[in-house]
C-alpha cells in the first residue's frame, strides 16, 4: 500500500476527529489496521490529530520502518508516545464497539488523565466513502465475482444437492482468487463464503441479518445450504461474499433448472425494475429511506410485498454499504435519514421468494459516483436456466 | 440437542458461578448460546442459578417452548425476568471478554441494580471439559478429518501451487462435511478454513498466534499459502480445521513431493517422539508447563530447538484446548500451571521448519480420560511420499 493512500485515509479519521474534539486515536481492531495501515498485523496504530502515525507491534516481527516500534505488550505504548515527544491525549478514542469490554478496558487504563471514547462509530463513517483505490479495488473484484458465476452451470450435476453444489461454487470463487474470509461487523453474525439457497430453504429463517437465510446444515451455523436436492423447476440463488483484496463485492445471481412457474419470471422482473428504478433516483444527496420506500412501493403495487426479503421472517432492508466488512454505512432501510455520498459502496438486493420455486431478484454493488451511481459487478442479469438432461 | 446434555452443560456453568457467589447469567454470544441452548440464535440465554434459563429470541422467529420468549430488543429482557417470578440478580456476570465495550455496557444498564462481572473466564473454565456427548462429536469429527486427509495425495498436481492444492483440499474438507467456518476466541486472529504450507513459506511469520504462520495470499489476510509452486524434495503440511460438528478437531500432517532430505526424516521423528512422550505422561493432574518442558527439552536434545515451532518467529506453546473454538483452555505452554482434567480435549502440535524442505512434526487431538489421554485423529503419521512423475 502507497503511503498518500494511507495518508489520505488516515486524514479522512482525522477530519472527524477534529470536527468532535478528539486529538488522538488508538486502533488495533484487524479491519481498522488494514484501512490505516495497509496490512493487518497484531498491534497498535496511534493517530494523532496534528502529528504523524505511530505503529506498535507485536507480531509479526519482520516489519520495521519510520515511526514503526516493536512492542511485547501495549503497557510499553505510553513510554513509547513520550519518547516521540508527544503529549498525552485529552480526549482519546478507542474502538468501543469491536474491542471486548476486557481489552477496551485495559487500553483506556493507559491513559487515565484523558477522556476515552468510543471511535468505532466514526472510524465506520470515514470509511463509508471511498478512496478511489478502493473503488478500484471493487472494480477487479467485480470482475473477478462475474467470471467465477459465469463458470456456474458447467460444475451442476443432475441430482446434486445445494450442499455439493455449494462446495463447486466455492471453489470456483477460490480458484479466481477469493480470499474465502467474509468479514462481518460485530460480533453476532456468522457465514461461511456466502449462501446458496435453493427451492424452500430460501424462506427459512437465520437468526443472522442477512437478506436471506437458509436452514443451514448444523445448529452450529444455522443458515444456508440444508443439504437437500436441487430439483426441476426450481431455482437458486447464489450470493457468494466476493473478497478478493479484502473488499466485500456482494453480487447474487439466480439459475434454474429448467423453466420456472411465468410467475417466477415476473417476480424476476419486479425485482430488475426495482434495481434500475433506485439505480435511476440515486445519487449524491438521495436519502436511504426514500431508495426503501420506493422498492416497497413498487413490491406492493406488483403484489409480491408478502414474499420481499423473504417469507414470514422478512429482511427490513434491501441494501448496505460495503467495504472491507459486508455491513458497513449506510443502510438502505426504513428511517434511515443517511444521505448518500460520493464514494459510497452499496449492495442493493431486492429479492422475492416463492413457495414451491425458489429465490428471485438480484444483487449488485455499486459505486455513488459525482452524477449518479455505477456498477461495480457486471454480470448477465436474467435468470439463467440450466437444461434439464433428458 | 437433548435436553439432559443442556442441563449438564449449564450446570457446570452454575457449579462455577455458586462457587463465586454469582447468581445469574446473561449468554448471548454465539459459541456459548451453542453451548447452552444447542444451536446458535440471536438472543439470550438468562441462567439463574437456582431456576431453570430462560431464552428469549430475537431471531429465527420460528422457535418456540417452554421458557422460551420473542423479544425484538434486550431492554425488554428485565420486565420478562419479573414476569417469570424471578428476582433481580444480586450479582450477574456478562461475557465481558467477548461482547463489545457498547454492548456489554448496554447490557450493564438493565440492571442498574446488581453488581455486574465478567464471566467469560468462568464459562471457558466450564467448557474446557468436555461432556461425553460433546467428546463423541470430536471422535466423529475426526473420522471424518481422517478421510479427507487420505484422500490428498489424489488431488496433488505435479505444478500445482499451494494455493491451488489447498483449494482442493478444503474441497475435499468440505465434501467431508465440514462446516467451513473457523471460530477462534477473541478478535484478534483470523484464518480462513486453515493452513497449508509449503516448503519455505511455512518459516514466514503472520499476526496471529497459530503454531505456524505463511505469507498468505493479500495483506488483507497475511497467514497460509503465498501462491508459490511446490517443488520437489520439499514437504508441505495441511492443518485444516475440523469443524464437522461444531466442534474444532485440530490435526496436521505431512506429504512429501518424493524424497526428503534424510534430516528431515530425522526431524520428523523427533516431532512424532515428543508427541508420543507426551501422551505418555499427560493424564489428569499433569501440570501443562511440565509437557512443554519434556517438548523443549526433547527438541533440544535433538539439535532442532531453532526450528522448534517456527524459525526467527517461533510459537510459544505446543498445544492448546479445543472445542467450538479452537483456542480453548487449557494452554501447553511455558509457565501454565493448570493440570489436565478428565474431559479435556486439547492437540498437541510438535512442529518443526527446515529451510529449504518445509515443516515437518505432528498433530492430533487427545481428550484427557480418567488414566491418561486418548487420540481423537486416527490417521497415519508418517510423512506421505507422493511420487515424483517422470
Amino acid at each position: 500500500m502507497l503511503q498518500p493512500e494511507l495518508k489520505l485515509r488516515r486524514d479522512k479519521i482525522r477530519w472527524f476527529m477534529a470536527q468532535q474534539g478528539i486529538d488522538a486515536a488508538l486502533i488495533t481492531c484487524n479491519v481498522n489496521l488494514l484501512y490505516t495501515f495497509g496490512r493487518i498485523v497484531s498491534g497498535y496504530l496511534y493517530l494523532p490529530l496534528n502529528s504523524p502515525a505511530l505503529l506498535f507491534i507485536k507480531r509479526p516481527n519482520n516489519i520495521s520502518g519510520e515511526h514503526i516500534f516493536s512492542i511485547r505488550k501495549p503497557e510499553q505504548i505510553i513510554e513509547l508516545i513520550t519518547e516521540n515527544n508527544l503529549p498525552m491525549p485529552t480526549k482519546l478514542m478507542l474502538e468501543g464497539d469491536e474491542l471486548s469490554y476486557t481489552e477496551y478496558n485495559r487500553l483506556a487504563a493507559l491513559f487515565p488523565e484523558s477522556e476515552i471514547v468510543n471511535g468505532t462509530p466514526l472510524i465506520r463513517q470515514a470509511r463509508s466513502t471511498k478512496t478511489p483505490i478502493e473503488i478500484e479495488m471493487f472494480h477487479r473484484s467485480g470482475i473477478a465475482h462475474a467470471k467465477a458465476y459465469d463458470k456456474i452451470p458447467s460444475v451442476y450435476h443432475p441430482g446434486m444437492t445445494d450442499r455439493e453444489l455449494a462446495i463447486e461454487v466455492e471453489r470456483l470463487m477460490r480458484l479466481e482468487g477469493s480470499l474465502g474470509i467474509f468479514r462481518v461487523f460485530g460480533q453476532s453474525m456468522e457465514i461461511f463464503m456466502g449462501s446458496l439457497l435453493a427451492g424452500d430453504n430460501a424462506a427459512n429463517p437465520s437468526p443472522f441479518d442477512f437478506a436471506l437465510g437458509g436452514e443451514g446444515l448444523d445448529p452450529a451455523l444455522p443458515v444456508g445450504v440444508n443439504d437437500t436436492p436441487i430439483k426441476e423447476g426450481q431455482c437458486f440463488m447464489v450470493d457468494m461474499g466476493g473478497n478478493f483484496y479484502g473488499y466485500m463485492g456482494d453480487m447474487s445471481r439466480v439459475y434454474s433448472i429448467g423453466k420456472l412457474s411465468d410467475e417466477a419470471y415476473t417476480a424476476h422482473q419486479v425485482c430488475l425494475d426495482i434495481q434500475n428504478e433506485i439505480a435511476s433516483i440515486a445519487k449524491p444527496g438521495t436519502v436511504c429511506e426514500d431508495m426503501y420506500n420506493t422498492a416497497i412501493e413498487m413490491v406492493t403495487k406488483a403484489g409480491f410485498a408478502k414474499n420481499f426479503m423473504g417469507i414470514g421472517q422478512q429482511a427490513r432492508f434491501i441494501g448496505h454499504g460495503i467495504g472491507l466488512e459486508i455491513n458497513e454505512m449506510p443502510v438502505i432501510a426504513p428511517r434511515m435519514k443517511q444521505k448518500l455520498e460520493p464514494g459510497m459502496v452499496f449492495a442493493l438486493e431486492p429479492k422475492i421468494v416463492l413457495p414451491g420455486v425458489g429465490p428471485v431478484g438480484v444483487e449488485n454493488s455499486w459505486v455513488v459516483t459525482n452524477e449518479g451511481v455505477e456498477k461495480l459487478t457486471i454480470c448477465n442479469e436474467e435468470i439463467v436456466e440450466i437444461e434439464v438432461s433428458n
